[in-house]
């Protein structure tokens, strides 16, 4: 039966809950006044003058005619209804959790929460900070160490990031890691030393000849072990910091609850996932993993830190702490191209903490050990199976003397339960804070018990764990995990931090190279399903033909869009997906016999993390010079490519540039590297200017990667989680990253095989919604919004770098040095203003210091655009004053930015402009202002005096008195 | 297998997301600090002074014992899962829609609206005002009338009130009805009507002697039927009307959108459902019913009324109009016992027509209706099936000449179709937003019909409808309508509306006798699940053999917890509750011949609403005093109701007392009334104090009702919707609300027989994870946390009416007379005030003039209560410099209150008090401060200039320039 066919014709019986129109910010009359406002007859016109003619596409995309929103949510849903959801005994870094419902709703189904930015304008992001500092105190009190950073993007990366640590200003290259860890966390660490000249030993820590082993300078354990054990490290690590190695510890986070924490036996870092703190599975994430260290590591820790300073007016204040350690300033000194955070995932965890606080934490693991305990008992009672006699937390190592692993995985798949064959012979079990009493009956069953038959009932007492593993130190006495346990109190402590945040529910957030796009209810519904939030990243693939179903789409769907051939939709972050790629074509040379290129070509003009990357992919970074218009010095390029031909690896490059200009030499620079034996990375953090109207792949580029969390839509989250797919051209495929559940890990760049699986289906559907046609109707629309300011703001800031008919693509960089030699006024002074009138600044200072880049997306309606348009030029009129002398050149509006209202109310008002002027500058203000929650923040202060947990609040304060 | 038998017994291996911790404010060490407060040796001492031992309970409630969180969600989901989700044609005012997401999320599932209370303090409110005020737009708009209220119950509720809008001022008393109005329309209409003594004629109105109908004073017709026709009525009102009765139509609102509207032609009031705007069908409820009249009529409305006006800065602002006009002033002079309204559904309702606007809505409409045209036009060429040549809107009548309606049902439902059986040869098919074209085809096929025969394409034109139902006006044209129509712009409206409210989320909100306690999200989740609000309230019996299960459950438990032997889920409010109750009585007495027992007893102290209730019933109500300490005045009670011996049909009471007292001589009082042939109807307002320590049933009620969004956690959504199911002794149980889906309409009292069914699944999921021990705790901790507060204010305020120990039992009342004395300050003035330290007021001077009565619930923490009480004690000190005459008695803290940012932050002050003092008179807020979005509101300038829509916002400035 085909209604269609017969009736469906006509127009007015369509679905009527169609996306696009949702999601395009502007009206056809709209983008008409503004395509006429830039002195277009229409909008294919100015697309045509923006994009160069010889990379145009003209075949519209061929993908499947949209959905309605409610199609969109039936069509994933039946899909992911193929997904099975047993219960999961599969452990390895992955742990059933219970979400404090209190925690779902108003953090992960929150738009206030998910559509916030990375917090670097920490004025109007104190209530993301503050939860940031809660996580690091958490995982700084259960580790023991000094200094913990605001999270990393995954157990094993972490575990790769701390390697990275252990090497600094090191010579020796031997790195062992104990063949206990988990397996995945073994692979990427191998992945990622191979590119430095690393040499991994895996093996048994106990017969591994510390003092005679070459160049040791770090060693990495589990704890507890993959397969459960809790053992005593404390001497043998002894051994390793006397031959001055680093000690790495990747520890449970929740077993820190009752076990002696890494910090207290020796250990430099330790690094581990926080998930089981309230984060679902989600088929492998997103999840927030941690990293500490000791103080005297850390100026060396990776990614973000927040840390406390104080205002102008000398309140309290967070901010990202040690920003000069950053690697996109560091470039190719980085040894890491860590640039983000998992800050959703993260606050989600701390707020598990604060929510459950040290006693209830304490308790869950205690209940889980106490299961654990019983199981343990009743299976060494059962003929055929070996549970052993070393201690344990949560997790049993089985071996099996009258059947197979396989056997028994059979038996507890048919009750839907999933256990973890360790080898043959031997199953994992691993509780958790779902496991029931049921369960544990059930699994007994498995094992070919009767729960009737046993009845040696171990007493509620204390944990059993010898002397060296139990914890003796307190933990989480810090005032917050103490008096959020009701959930009436919690949830006001979590709207009062959302409350202090900007997020895209409130107004336009412009920044420049971050498409902070509409991040739609219908894309985000199905986080909250079980079947698509509860598998295992490790479940049999037969339990997961849904995501199966979903991945092959996906990848069909951005080969299609980027014009290549293969896809992999494994890194989970813009960065990792720059580190998959160079290590594709790293592969690729390698496959080639050509293993000794190594030289990677970098515009200086590129963002931080390439050549980061390209040092991770184990690539000499060779800078090329741009021109004045922010292109690519062709000439130069050419004469580079030429000079390294015999090393040449490949060119980074992105598109359109970070100056946001369609360069109109891409293709020549593509096939000059080509020429000369390199590949051609492309960058795709631009993508939102391309998606429908030219192709990276067709193009020239080899591979690019895409950012899911701009183009794609999935929320930045508050600076995390993030998705980096890269896409390949046929003779790159087979480099893209394996993955030991898939039977291959060369390559492997993440713990899970599909990365942060569960968000996949946020890109999924937006792009289903949107179908070809209004995916390109969205890259012009971005396009014109960006021209549209660039011509509004023109007669007040210059405009730079724009392309041959003086046009923009989707972003534009205007030009406030002219400010600061004309009235003393900074771009810092012009983004704090900003927030005076309700707005997130765009990005500052990159990639041209002294200015601001802009990108409206093409979300935002042209009523936003002309009110953000507005501010920027009442702003120009309080700099013009400055420079007029009319206003004061150091006490003015913007110096004294932002204004919160404890300054504006205050009795005493010395400033010498109005208080009107300084809180309420545009008449928008009057009818919704938002209040930043602190004045201007002392960087400087906060650096110098670090402090990057809730802990020494006394000490904070001391200090600030001494 | 059992697996506690053997090892469950171990406490830690119990689940740990218990609840009642969560729902708990206070840890038991806060808990041991108040009662140590008090000068108590424990809790239980202190309750056992507080509740008289007479009527306590010594046995615990007989529960299951309680669920942890996730327990209850998965059972719930199982039971739920029972029920069958087919696509349902059946209409009859239920129609399935789409939720826009963005709206599902950021409404329905926002602890920000839902936990929200009525907007009586209007400065805190002005979001949900604005958005009622869109809904009154809406209406007025659709309908063609001239004032609309901000909702009612239902629209069979709905016309029943309309009736007796018409009645008033009439002395006729026949009302005519068109049979084709829809069934339950019809019930509840003829419910209301008998105690009234009105005769209901129904009828074919076009048979009807209109001239020569003795004492018709109204008439109500459907538009279009509820078998789809829409007929020409205009000549028929000009008849009805030249005989002086007033003529309503219950119309369907998307209808209008297309059809010539009410007011358009002759109907002076205008009833129906705002359901198929975006509310899911929920089985029945909660939704939001519309009323709309002339001008001529406001006065008469019902319910609430939004209104314009403006504040002390002469700033545009939103509060409830004409309040001297609401039933709980007029007492037994009301015609109604409305007292509130369906404020979240109403939300949802306008918010969805702003998120389309008149073109999407009237897209929408198109559709359906094209939809309809083809149906029909493929039905009437099939052999067997007869449509008729009417005119429709999306509704057809089939008549079957081959086969039978039950046939064809049985049919449909085998492929998950319902559709509706209008007779034995005669069905009934309802299309609806969510209709595809695949849907038709099959409905096709369920007839008999093949697509592939048909392919009489009706053109795509305008809409089939003659020209006296064709709507020529336009409609929406307020600037709302049309600018909100991408889902980043919703979200931010909707975000800036939800920003100027005040709802649980961000303080404590002690309204005396609305029990204002937590509404846990483990409570809300299931509003989400489709098969929880997808069901259409007329659904066959086995489709919802999971909401029959939560029915009983919930039956039982509410009959354990007030000691009745039957309960009626039906009420959908507690003045729902309390006529039912009442019908209840006078159906008991009459089936006794006694039916002219028609007095009530109501205390003076009573709630405005028993009166009403009463006067519904058909009573003459009689006052009964109350001595000086609040308590009845029991001699009084014993002489009225000897008095009234011969006529007394009941007594109305709350217990404990609208004082806040238990009353000692209640069994004395119940006994009295039954000795003189009285039955006792309890007030549950109360209800959070008793649940565990006594009971109605046993203290002598015959009936009671509750309020579920008291008690039992259903939130108060800004307004509504409540839910008033009503327990009565075993020989009242025959009397209890029928309805024509279960085979006896008698006493029905909603247009659903299960009234707002899908949130009685908040309060079985409170009951469930509580269990009789927290349930019981819970009052304890209520009544502990009034005696608090109590004690902490007894030094600055008086505390009236306390019980015979000196205790209060779950609220206090503080008397403010002597601030009015002493320093001219009004209760109004310290409840403006409170907003300024950021919390809602108590409320205002009921039951007593000039008092602020505190009902703090179990949920607020230790913490919060101090922080009320000492904002509270530091108002006390702003009254005294008043009254010591250091601060000026006409222009203070007090007077100016609230104040907000703008007014704070002007550049000119020319108050007597400092601004932060004005602002920031306590500490916490400048941690985090809730700005009032307006200042003092001008009541008198509203209801003397009264608008109640968007529409006129030009003459509403011109009229504040007159």
């Amino acid at each position: 039966m085909d209604a269609c066919s017969v009736w469906g014709c006509l127009f007015i019986m369509k679905p009527l809950d169609t996306f696009a129109r949702r999601h395009l910010g502007s009206s056809t009359e709209d983008q008409d006044a503004m395509v006429a406002t830039l002195d277009y007859p229409n909008l294919e016109a100015l697309i045509d003058d923006v994009v160069p003619p010889e990379i145009r596409d003209t075949q519209p995309l061929n993908l499947p005619k949209p959905l309605s929103e409610s199609e969109a949510t039936t069509t994933l849903r039946t899909m992911m209804a193929q997904n099975a959801v047993p219960r999961s005994f599969i452990g390895a870094g992955y742990h059933g959790c219970l979400i404090p419902p209190v925690i779902q709703r108003n953090i992960l189904e929150n738009p206030g929460w998910y559509t916030a930015y990375t917090p670097y304008q920490a004025e109007i992001a104190q209530g993301r900070l503050e939860a940031l500092l809660n996580f690091q105190t958490l995982i700084t009190e259960l580790t023991g160490l000094d200094v913990a950073n605001a999270s990393l993007l995954d157990e094993a990366t972490a575990a790769a990031e701390a390697m990275a640590m252990a090497m600094h200003g090191k010579r020796g290259r031997t790195f062992f890691v104990s063949e206990r860890c988990h397996p995945q966390t073994i692979d990427v660490v191998q992945t990622r030393a191979e590119p430095l000249g690393v040499r991994v030993v895996v093996g048994d820590h106990e017969t591994l000849p510390i003092e005679d082993t070459e160049g040791l300078f770090g060693v990495l354990l589990q704890y507890p072990t993959t397969d459960g054990a809790v053992l005593d490290y404390g001497s043998w690590m002894e051994r390793v910091k006397a031959v001055k190695a680093t000690t790495i510890v990747a520890a449970d986070l929740l077993s820190l609850t009752l076990l002696r924490p890494p910090g207290e036996f020796g250990a430099d870092i330790a690094v581990g996932s926080a998930q089981r703190f309230g984060v679902p599975l989600g088929f492998g994430g997103p999840h927030a993993a941690y990293i500490a260290c000791t103080d005297a590591l850390k100026r060396k820790l990776p990614g973000r830190l927040v840390g406390v300073s104080h205002d102008a007016q000398g309140k309290r204040a967070y901010r990202l702490a040690l920003q000069t350690r950053e690697q996109h300033i560091r470039r190719d000194k980085a040894t890491s191209n860590i640039c983000t955070a998992q800050v959703l995932l993260a606050v989600m965890a701390a707020s598990y903490a604060v929510y459950h606080g040290p006693k209830g934490l304490r308790t869950i693991a205690r209940r889980i050990h106490a299961l654990t305990l019983h199981l343990a008992k009743a299976l060494d009672e059962l003929p055929g199976c070996e549970v052993g006699s070393h201690f344990f937390f949560d997790a049993l190592r089985v071996t099996l003397t009258d059947t197979t692993s396989a056997a028994i995985l059979t038996k507890a798949r048919r009750r839907e339960m999933n256990l973890r064959a360790l080898d043959n012979q031997t199953v994992g079990i691993a509780l958790d804070e779902t496991t029931t009493v049921e369960d544990l009956a059930e699994l007994f069953e498995v094992f070919g018990g009767d729960l009737n038959d046993f009845s040696n009932v171990v007493e509620d007492e204390e944990p059993d764990l010898p002397d060296f593993a139990r914890r003796s130190t307190r933990y989480l006495q810090q005032e917050v995990f103490q008096i959020y346990h009701t959930e009436t109190e919690m949830l006001r402590y979590l709207h009062r931090l959302e409350s202090r945040d900007l997020a895209l529910n409130q107004s336009m957030i412009p920044l420049g190279s971050c498409t902070m796009k509409l991040n739609a209810t219908s894309e985000m519904v199905a986080l909250s399903w079980p079947e698509v939030n509860g598998l295992h990243p490790f479940a049999p693939k037969d339990q997961w033909q849904g995501y199966q179903a979903l991945f092959t789409q996906l990848e069909d769907w951005l080969a299609e869009i980027t014009g290549f051939d293969a896809v992999s939709l494994q890194p989970n972050a813009g960065s990792q997906g720059e580190y998959a790629g160079l290590l594709a074509i790293r592969r690729y040379h390698e496959s080639r016999g050509e293993g000794d290129r190594n030289v990677c070509l970098i515009p200086t003009s590129a963002h931080g993390t390439n050549p980061a990357s390209a040092v991770m992919a184990g690539f000499n970074v060779v800078p090329v010079r741009c021109d004045e218009d922010g292109n690519i010095d062709v000439a130069d390029l050419k004469q580079k490519a030429d000079e390294h031909r015999e090393a040449l690896a490949a060119l980074m490059v992105t598109y359109p540039s970070t100056h946001g200009v369609f360069e109109t030499a891409i293709v020549e620079i593509c096939e000059a590297i080509h020429e000369a034996g390199g590949q051609v990375y492309m960058d795709g953090a631009n993508m939102n200017a391309q998606v429908g109207l030219c192709r990276p792949g067709k193009i020239g580029a080899d591979v690019c990667h895409l950012n899911l969390h701009k183009t794609f839509c999935i929320p930045h989250g508050g600076g995390g989680p993030g998705v980096g797919p890269i896409g390949v051209a046929q003779h790159l495929a087979d480099f893209l990253p394996g993955h030991r559940e898939s039977g291959d890990a060369q390559g492997v760049v993440c713990a899970a095989p599909y990365g942060s699986a569960s968000i996949l289906t946020i890109s999924w559907v937006y792009i289903a919604m949107m179908g070809a046609r209004a995916l390109t109707e969205a890259t012009k629309l971005a396009i014109l919004n960006a021209n549209y300011i660039a011509r509004r703001l023109e007669d007040f800031f210059p405009v730079l770098y724009r392309g041959e008919k003086g046009l923009v693509a989707h972003e534009c960089i205007i030009d406030l040095r002219p400010c600061r030699d004309e009235a003393g006024i900074e771009v810092e002074d012009v983004a704090k203003r900003l927030m005076d009138y309700g707005f997130h600044a765009p990005t500052m200072s990159w990639p041209v210091p002294g200015t601001l880049m802009i990108e409206p997306t093409e979300s935002e309606s042209k009523a936003e655009l002309d009110r953000f348009c507005d501010a920027l030029i009442a702003i120009y009129g309080e700099i013009r004053a400055v420079a007029n002398g009319e206003a004061d050149r150091d006490d003015n509006v913007l110096k004294g930015a932002p204004h919160t209202a404890e300054s504006v109310c205050a009795d005493t008002w010395e400033r010498p402009y109005g208080r009107e002027e300084a809180a309420f500058p545009a008449p928008w203000l009057r009818a919704h202002k938002f209040w930043p929650a602190v004045g201007r923040i002392d960087n400087v202060y906060g650096d110098r005096n670090l402090v990057c947990t809730c802990d020494p609040i006394e000490s904070y304060v001391e200090a600030e008195h001494v």
